[in-house]
């Protein structure tokens, strides 16, 4: 693990890093030593690992929770290469946008294709950040909305150090056995109007989690216009689960 | 108004009265003065105002809020005496669960008897206890699950002085048109695994609210499990729209 940049703001000091081939930054609070909780945080598909809702709801969670947040660019995303198969399917993906079909199928593939490579990259990323002194061995968290849930819930199915997630705006389609194999506690979060994941699927896949203690928070309004408040929501359920 | 008793406990004062033939039950903060928002609280089905639910609920609302709650029976319940028509209806309905019938039809014509009365009723309460010092005119929210969602929808679309609610563990049935009237801010229960709502006739009844800012919390478990956590989140939400 190789640290590239660090400056501090408000509080938090963020530092740019790369593992091997992926490119990732740390935020902390200020001057912080010891262990504390830690949030692994999925971006959405197309955005990258300092899009503006990451970078903001990491600067809520180091400076009101004092937890220590990390974010990496997915496969194919940010700062990263595209491999000829992601572009294969990110065209097929597109194209069936563009006439207006379902495209339901294509995102499950392409989200299939990404999540094998994301799951152990996270596991490898989980381990060097907790070997710093200003994060520790304390308990990890995921959040991940859209692209970052269908990243995410492999991960929590495969990874029994993450105790706790909030993840959400995706439907069932080539989840739901992966799902049922989830069995932390998760806020799960459904956009009532959303555009792009049909209400009835959304609740199927907060319906398929196995988690005894999940609980769904749906409002009103599209894919991307989650309330502001559910930031302060999000973190007092990792507050309940991992403090 | 007649004060009939007052105890104060861990800094929560009760004071029973009668209002007519309502009799009531009103929480605020020991040796409060001044005005503060308040919480209408509406009981279940077959419970009163001094039900477990109820007296916890109002203890954490003017212990961490500095609310005033105040709660009263429901017409034909807790100490109040039963009309004919209710025995009537009551004992059809009865008899319909115990047939193992889909008694939906029947709870509505319930609910929309006793909705007729418990609506002045509670107008009538809310103005006099405003007429208080220590409750004043502070801004107005309603708390109702189950048969208290029944009615608290009705008082809702017809009372404009309640500005925010917290509703739920309900079908939309016999409310639908109701509902279409409440444009106030409203955070919405169910229980994912109701024995008595069935899931997509709570997920319609939430759905036809036309606030704006609506808010769905679904969490596993039967109908008288909501999670002790939704109690915090209730009071967050009634400081963010009253506070």
């Amino acid at each position: 693990m190789r640290f590239t940049s660090q400056t501090s703001l408000d509080g938090v000091t963020e530092q740019s890093f790369v593992l091997g081939e992926i490119p990732g930054v740390l935020w902390t609070p200020e001057g912080a030593d010891g262990a504390r909780p830690l949030i692994l945080m999925g971006h959405g598909g197309g955005q990258h690992k300092k899009a503006p809702g990451i970078v903001a709801r990491a600067h809520h969670f180091v400076t009101e929770g004092g937890f220590a947040v990390v974010a990496v660019d997915a496969p194919n995303h940010g700062d990263r290469p595209r491999s000829e198969e992601f572009a294969r399917v990110a065209a097929e993906l597109r194209a069936g946008v563009v006439a207006g079909e379902d495209v339901g199928a294509q995102l499950a593939t392409m989200h299939t294709l990404l999540a094998g490579q994301a799951v152990p990259e996270w596991q490898a990323v989980l381990t060097a950040v907790q070997e710093l002194d200003h994060v520790g061995g304390g308990p990890v968290g995921y959040f991940g909305m859209s692209m970052g849930c269908a990243l995410g819930i492999p991960l929590i199915a495969a990874e029994p150090r993450v105790r706790a997630a909030v993840v959400g705006l995706l439907g069932v389609q080539g989840l739901a056995e992966t799902a049922a194999r989830v069995t932390v506690p998760v806020q799960f979060l459904l956009q009532w109007d959303d555009e792009r994941v049909p209400r009835d699927q959304g609740l199927a896949l907060f319906d398929a989690l196995t988690s005894a203690d999940k609980t769904l928070h749906a409002n009103p309004g599209k894919h991307g216009e989650i309330p502001e408040f559910e930031t302060g929501s999000s973190l007092r359920f990792f507050t309940r689960h991992l403090g």
